[in-house]
């Protein structure tokens, strides 16, 4: 059960993003700019880098959510997720996505664990300063939202089917879409 | 130095926001909302939890800022800000925000540490469901501007005179308003 009163049926994140929809507004405005928006990064490699760090924070919701929607984007292959997850080094991805993993799971630790050879072996595979920038920041994110989903004890139902489901249509519309169907919209002054 | 090619002369966050004013802006709003907009904390509560989650994540840039911050909310009391952070549960504060600070060193770990009983402690010293909320936010959220700031490498001076100069400016005029001075704006459309 939860550890504060929140609103039914909403799973994981969506359950105190509705219930406090001044912090859900700029939560997902920046989940929006670092997973969906345009980037040199496909919206697959971001979804990827941001499963791995939730799956190395062991938070359930955020690393089946986003594991959904990286296998929506990423022609639903699924067991690339899993084997991400499971051995990224060996994985089917490219070198330069192994070089910024590496620099995010350094981040879910401690962001001074990051060393500049670490930075120079991403930029050997090609990384820009904005993809080095956007996966600093996309791992320390998740270290936020894992905590937040996690911290409250949020509805957390087991049935990847469910996660499924949703996960193609935010792959499609973007993270500030999707949240306005269960996040109350503030009323309209002319209302 | 830093991993990547920030703007020079910008301490801590303010380089990486600089460099990247799309995710700077919901970043903003979100410290806004969380530490300065109107709440039943105070500010100054609101900031001790800041500066103690950033002290455990060892962040010079973030516990030094908003240490100061916070001093600047609290009758520029340093001494107590030392205090909590060496040992709350002795500082001249409140019960319930003890309590809270239970919570906020919990979630720094790992959100599934937060039991039923740390929530019914601090609900028994009057905490509410948002404050109960806004506490593992602000925990949560503070793991993630930490290791941003870390994971860049950002410039972190070891000048606390620095600090404090604009601490009682951001006290007064809040996050989004200061970080005006040195995020670029966009162009407006009818420019």
């Amino acid at each position: 059960m939860p550890h504060i009163q929140l609103p039914e049926d909403l799973q994981g994140i969506r359950g105190p993003m509705a219930f406090r929809p001044e912090t859900a507004k700029p939560l997902n405005e920046l989940v929006e700019v670092l997973l969906h928006a345009p980037n040199s990064l496909s919206p697959g490699e971001r979804e990827l880098i941001a499963t791995y760090v939730s799956y190395l924070n062991d938070c359930y919701f955020c690393q089946t959510v986003h594991g959904a929607i990286a296998a929506a984007h990423l022609n639903d292959d699924e067991q690339l997720v899993k084997r991400v997850k499971a051995d990224f080094q060996h994985a089917d991805i490219s070198d330069k996505l192994k070089a910024l993993l590496v620099i995010a799971s350094k981040v879910q630790k401690d962001g001074k664990l990051v060393t500049s050879e670490d930075v120079e072996a991403a930029r050997i595979h090609g990384a820009t300063d904005i993809e080095i920038h956007d996966t600093v920041l996309i791992a320390a994110a998740f270290c936020m939202y894992n905590r937040y989903v996690d911290g409250l004890a949020t509805w957390q139902p087991h049935d990847e089917d469910l996660y499924r489901q949703r996960a193609k249509k935010t792959a499609r519309e973007g993270y500030v879409t999707m949240s306005k169907e269960y996040i109350p919209q503030p009323v309209s002054q002319g209302a």
